[in-house]
């Protein structure tokens, strides 16, 4: 068996030690390492203490869960912002695609494979596909999760082919049982019929052979491809609805984002034009009424900041479950190829013994063939049969 | 294989050297030395010579046919005898059963076996046999012919087996060679994807190595062993009437001999009659009518003994053919078994190769299942179902 490889640990890990078991790696798309924990999927900025045991405490003033984005979620409110910087239009750096904010194609930003060299799930499923008909589109996670179905119904398949084998072994052993016993030639005697009887019983051996190879079949390969993983279809179901849950939050937010813009354009052009007809005296407003405005006006920028910031930690969250979910479905689907290829071992195994132990049902024959003696037989014969020694002599008159 | 025991010569052939191919030598009842040709099936007193290429003749004054029953025929007439000194009985010395003479049971005379130690057909089968209802008579002759088809039918119930096992095998191929190009798992992909399909494929393998079997099966052993001596029945039939001719044969001389003794007892009577009436001077018969009654019982005489010598005549051309052909019965049994014997070693010679090259059908999957690698697959997978490796971004205001 070839040695697995070990996942490569970057540059900083190796000088400041290994991480505790479990702990992965990665570097966030502007540049920052998070460290993820496999078995809890706790994602965290500060690298894990390689001292085993002592829990790891979130600081004091943040939540649990920071983004891997960037955005540092501190639970204090934000500040008010001059609205009139805030750009009406989306910032031509980022484009939104069902939902999910991608860097514009035109400006490329530094993005390094989280796991390179790997071609990890992790980094090569973030965009959504249109499916073959054109209509519907499938996110990156839901061919993942395909593929993983896929491999639940392969490994089941394999079961099939095994019990198909395992019905033409038995057939085999049925039919070889049967002719062993059949009463053939059975009058041959003497050291012949020795050799021919133990020769039709050896098909009894065959197939008691090729019936034990069945048995170990159906024990060893069939049953262990068939049950493993028997819950499998339950497990994806959940992951699938945990996964496509996050997406649902992170469109709403959006929603919430774009509901918020359209707000705040429309407070402000409603500010303007009470400002220019201040202006103009053409109204008898008032700077009340103004100064109303541009306290809605700034309400709203608050509120679109507020969005973005819901919104953004939607992303960062699902951003987070899709590289542990991911990683975990690519370590489930290493385990399954790994399985199936040392269940097939086994056949291969169950097959070399199966041929050895078959050769070995013709020794005996092979034995009482080189004794058969025809001299030894004809004496056999002739002492049972004989009818008279005693030879004829001449008539006497 | 055994080697084959030479027969033994005795010492007198050892002095005057080796006997021509194909003679044997054997001890007539009476200890004089006869020969035969086992090829040609001729009897002689005289002792073969050595020097191949020279033809036999026979002795000038008498038939090409001596009996080996120490009777020499010289085919001149028999002298005649006082038929006054004739026992009117049988001579207590021998017995007839079924028109065979056998000596008396009481007096035993020095009988060597004419194969000592070897079990041979010519020594034991002189006496005819009651059948098991104990209503009919079998000849010895007629067991050992018996013995020789039921060796034919042996060889033919064990072609029948042979048949049987090649149908299975055909069976047994046909289900593999089906079962192998079952789809099932046929969509695993990659390094698992080839090593699975090669596992299929073996299965093929296997199908082509049970039909090679079965093959050769059937033209190295059920061929054979159907084939081997086709005429053979025919050929048994004419042994066993040409046997049976001589038995009848012998027969009729024999019931020649007891009406000629009859006719002699009847006219020894009637000249006993005749000579006593003389003497009492009853009647009137003259020395004429005496010598009349005296001269027909002599001719009676001559009669008696010529029957008995056709009669041992008859015998020992029936002993010479007895000798002869259960030889050569013998020397057929001894044939037949080799010939069974060779066929099934090649039987399980075909078992030996056919289970070593099955072994090798799985070597490839072994090869393949060693190249299954996780990461390899992923890539491949991974390279042609990827959705996009551009991360997603916050959303900036």
């Amino acid at each position: 068996q070839k040695p697995r490889k070990a996942t490569p640990q970057t540059g900083e890990d190796t000088l400041n030690g290994h991480l505790p078991p479990g702990w992965q790696s990665y570097m966030s798309p502007q540049g920052r390492r998070y460290y993820v924990n496999t078995f809890t999927n706790e994602t965290t900025w500060e690298r894990p203490s390689s001292v085993p045991g002592t829990p790891k405490s979130p600081p004091a003033n943040s939540t649990s869960v920071l983004t891997v984005n960037g955005y540092h979620i501190s639970g204090t409110p934000v500040h008010h912002l001059d609205t009139g910087h805030m750009s009406l239009r989306k910032a031509s750096g980022d484009t939104q695609i069902n939902s999910v904010t991608f860097p514009h194609p035109d400006v490329m930003p530094e993005q390094q494979l989280l796991k390179p060299s790997e071609w990890s799930y992790c980094d090569y499923f973030w965009a959504d596909k249109k499916d073959s008909q054109g209509n519907n589109t499938v996110s990156g996670f839901e061919i993942l999760l395909q593929k993983q179905l896929k491999g639940k119904q392969m490994q089941k398949e394999m079961a099939e082919f095994v019990r198909e084998r395992i019905k033409i072994e038995e057939e085999y052993a049925k039919n070889l049982s049967k002719l062993s016993q059949n009463s053939l030639a059975a009058q041959e005697e003497g050291t012949l019929g020795e050799a021919w009887a133990q020769l039709k019983k050896s098909l009894a051996d065959e197939a008691e052979v090729h019936l034990k190879f069945s048995s170990k079949l159906q024990s060893e390969v069939e049953k262990p491809l068939l049950n493993f993983r028997e819950n499998f279809k339950k497990d994806m179901k959940k992951c699938d609805h945990h996964i496509a849950d996050l997406r649902k939050h992170l469109a709403s937010r959006y929603a919430a984002v774009e509901k918020a813009r359209k707000a705040l354009t429309e407070r402000q052009k409603d500010l303007e034009v009470k400002t220019q007809q201040l202006e103009v005296k053409l109204s008898n407003k008032t700077e009340e009424e103004i100064k109303k405005a541009r306290r809605k006006s700034t309400q709203a920028g608050d509120d679109l900041m507020r969005c973005v910031d819901l919104y953004n930690q939607a992303q960062s969250k699902w951003f987070e479950e899709m590289v542990t979910t991911t990683l975990e479905l690519e370590r489930l689907e290493v385990e399954r190829v790994e399985m199936i290829r040392q269940h097939l071992c086994q056949y291969t195994q169950l097959r070399h013994e199966t041929d050895m132990f078959n050769q070995s049902t013709v020794e005996l024959v092979d034995q009482l063939l080189r004794k058969v003696d025809p001299a030894k037989d004809r004496e056999l014969w002739v002492k049972e049969h004989k009818t008279g020694d005693i030879r004829p002599v001449d008539m006497e008159i």
